[in-house]
């Protein structure tokens, strides 16, 4: 606690006064803030806290397991054991009992899915990867792709047995070239040691969100993970130069070019980014990274409404220009979650209804400063935000970074959330959180009340990317709840033009709701794309579309 | 002449001195320049012009007619005209005489392409061109997608009596966000067009080439065009939210999303982007625009050789950094022929075998002018760069830029251009051009003599994306020089895991050389993909895989 006051005490002193005079600009050679979701996958923690969690076949009862599909057997255990050959390889829940060890692969971070399945396998390559596919697409062996199982929507969990493919043990770097910035990389590489390995280098991975410490870039690139810095560096379908794939065959797409432009044919490798592993495993990533940002600074600000919230992405957007890498938007909620769960004092001395947190990277600290400078002038002498602080150092820059990261960890606290990470508009983006409380509040479900089902309804999210993340803290999850939410939630997306998944995909939570964003058409067209490359829907099925 | 002198002149006078003193920034709000490629489609010139254009009939003797495809009949045409209504909205060369009106959409820009089409048909929104197609298909009727006509791979030409499909008329901005920079146009909007209409809405089209005075947006997408600025605002891949499109059976693929982010399904329209017209017909195109950079400056250099060339943009990425927006190589051959064309003075004094265009856009004049003077000081005082020019005023920034993009014309002036657009590891660049010129003139075929078919062998391009345009400027078209060149050049790419085909794409041109940059596996799955979208392979025959 005491550090914690400390900390605050000086983010204090550097409170912006009205009348704003610059300081001296923070300089951060590798900016890189603790990641928030570590997931550890050793037995005994994850056998012990997933006793409680539902059996997705107990949650989702009308799901049945396709009977086409095979029922692993000793002599398919075999196979796998000699094909793969290291023990660590196969993880046989089916001639011995390893539940234990199986479990953190069985269940999700979230504690809302949890699978059935007795075999895990861990490839090491895509040859591998190739021969397992191609073994289970011939005996109707149903698979779920695994990356670092960090996922919102059950995407990456089976449902009943299908064989995990974990990508853990393909981690290697393949190549970088400092020149072009190009990183070649195995899939189960973790965001965080690529990042890490970038920063040696003086460049950065185009990608950064919380759960960076565990996920796999293979698996970012199977559900296009958007993240905190999309704002900046675009999305993964720009940035993703080639792939390296297995399809449901064993087919090895080998398209991992790393020439920035290449038109020789259908763009195929875009069809995996996001196809969340119902098409084929991505087991290679060349990726463009650009030169990491010299400077960084950030700052964080309490305003009074959301038009003024708006207001102030506008005057961002337009006077920081090329530098700015982040507008996130907070509302006083989850602020004070976050507040409630870390004990730390609020950066601002009032309480205001929204935040926003601006984050800028350049090449250049005394300009970044300067630009940084114009626009508070700008926002505070215009009255668009109330309040603010702008962090003079690294530990600042990681503390305020944390009342935005550490939303997910304090509503983990409360017990369970639904959460919906949903595209909408930007006049309209708050408006959805305000709509549900008041829905939820009139239906007799919100409360400081234990007996209540619903603790509180917050909004936050990447307001530059029009992407809000709504979550309703639940003391536990309830049909009751979810049906009051579901699909009014999605109702609301659709008639704005929204999208009802806009970075975590589609999964098994969303898998009944694709018509609320994409027509009878499109859906048609895409399950022809399944049925063409997955004749035996045998990859991660009962999820996406 | 004399106004070139007088700006030759000018620019002289702000020649960079080894020791550089800063002078003012340069602040453009609109920077435009003026395009080099326009084309007229009235008949007059088109047909006065297009007699000596061999038939590509002729010119690929091994290529049939599908005997599948049907032939246009009086119904056919009565259809089409009661269906489009307008006059100008059908141009019929089967019932009536229109050679001279069709000429225009028969042949090329290069004078390399002419096909033996009688009918043109201009719907002008997505339910005509459904109707169109669908009509079409049941009537095995071949069609060929055409938007400007501004492509240097045959892609946009017919090759038999295929019905061109032109988009001219579908020209309508159908909306633009000034928030979020996102704008929804129709395909034919053309592409300056489309940016000027940003330019006074303060944002920039994130796509910038030689043709934009003439080319569709919606053939932009349809070829995922790179152009001038790719380094810096990325691919129509990751730029491209949304796509409205007709499938060859006339099925609508509604997918015109303005969200920038939304995982839900696959991400089909990364198919269209860069298909060439061979699944289908872009109708329109949502797409994120950046805000209009508020100061744009522009250098030219002098470099003694290559090696000091790659020095050079490693300096320019590390020190510009975000502001960055062009890095365009030329070498001393393609400098001289502009000046032969032109007329225009040389910007440097000395002559010198490299010269690279470093243009910097940004949102601040006097950091720009600052990080643009550091990055002088140490390339100069470095002795990465022999001598350069920094343009002062908008008069200069265009005559500099007619140094890259003149280089076009003046390669036209010559008689004819093979041209190979590729992607090549930056180390290896330029080598290619050093290459192929060695080759030709081993082979006698390279001379100033009128009796030798090569008159000079060039390099220049967008070296930011590692992407060089060889050309061989020839007296005329023959057989020997495409031998000589062919498949050499390909073999030499494939080689150093290059592609191809950078930014033109496949078309008539390099379809038969796809092998070179995608394998056999690569090839069958784009070829299972078109018979999935056009099973009678009515859309575009004859070309890309």
């Amino acid at each position: 606690m005491s550090s914690a006051r400390n900390l605050s005490t000086a983010l204090r002193r550097v409170r912006i006064p009205r009348s704003y005079n610059p300081t001296r600009p923070l300089i951060l050679n590798l900016p890189s803030f603790t990641s928030k979701r570590t997931f550890s996958h050793t037995s005994g923690v994850g056998a012990a806290s997933t006793k409680e969690i539902k059996y997705t076949t107990n949650a989702y009862p009308n799901l049945n397991r396709n009977p086409s599909f095979a029922e692993i057997t000793e002599e398919d255990v075999k196979f796998f054991k000699d094909l793969l050959g290291a023990q660590s390889a196969v993880i046989d829940g089916v001639t011995t009992d390893a539940a234990d060890d199986i479990e953190p692969f069985n269940s999700d971070w979230m504690r809302k899915y949890r699978g059935h399945t007795t075999l895990v396998l861990k490839p090491q390559n895509v040859d591998e990867v190739s021969k397992v596919l191609k073994y289970c697409n011939e005996r109707k062996l149903a698979v779920v792709p695994q990356g670092g199982n960090t996922g919102l929507v059950g995407g990456s969990i089976p449902v009943f047995d299908e064989i995990v493919i974990n990508t853990g043990r393909m981690n290697k770097i393949r190549s970088f070239d400092e020149t072009s910035g190009v990183l070649v990389a195995d899939a189960g590489v973790i965001l965080e040691v690529a990042d890490q390995y970038l920063a040696e280098r003086e460049h950065l991975f185009p990608l950064d969100l919380g759960a960076k410490g565990s996920c796999h870039i293979g698996g970012n690139v199977a559900t296009n993970a958007g993240g905190l810095r999309l704002l900046r560096y675009g999305s993964l379908h720009g940035n993703v130069l080639g792939l390296e794939a297995v399809l449901a065959d064993g087919t090895v797409v080998d398209s991992l070019s790393t020439m920035r432009k290449n038109n020789t044919g259908y763009d195929l490798k875009q069809l995996f980014v996001g196809s969340e592993g119902t098409i084929g495993i991505v087991t290679g990533v060349s990726i463009l990274c650009p030169p990491r940002p010299k400077a960084v600074n950030v700052a964080y600000f309490g305003v009074e409404n959301y038009e003024k919230l708006t207001r102030a992405y506008k005057e961002a957007k337009g006077q920081l220009s090329e530098i700015l890498s982040a507008f996130e938007l907070m509302d006083g909620r989850t602020q004070q979650l976050v507040h409630q769960t870390t004990g730390n004092r609020y950066p601002l001395e009032g309480e205001y209804p929204f935040y926003c947190l601006v984050e800028t990277s350049g090449s250049n600290a005394e300009h970044d400063m300067a630009k940084l400078e114009a626009f508070l002038e700008n926002i505070m002498g215009e009255g668009i935000v109330a309040d603010g602080v702008l962090a003079q150092d690294e530990t600042q820059f990681q503390s305020i970074w944390r009342w935005r990261e550490g939303i997910t960890e304090a509503l983990n606290h409360l017990g369970g959330t639904y959460k919906y990470d949903v595209s909408i508009p930007l006049p309209d983006l708050y408006q959805l959180v305000e709509d549900c409380r008041e829905r939820l509040t009139q239906m007799g479900l919100v409360g400081d009340d234990e007996s209540k089902p619903v603790h509180s309804v917050v909004g936050y999210g990447h307001m530059g990317d029009s992407n809000l993340h709504l979550n309703v803290a639940v003391r536990q999850y309830t049909k009751e709840v979810e049906k009051a939410i579901e699909p009014w939630v999605y109702k609301w997306i659709q008639k704005r033009y929204g999208s009802i998944s806009a970075e975590h995909g589609l999964g098994l939570a969303k898998k009944e709701f694709i018509g609320y964003t994409q027509n009878e058409t499109m859906v048609k067209l895409m399950k022809q794309l399944k049925d063409l490359y997955d004749p035996n829907g045998i990859m991660n099925p009962y999820k996406y579309i």
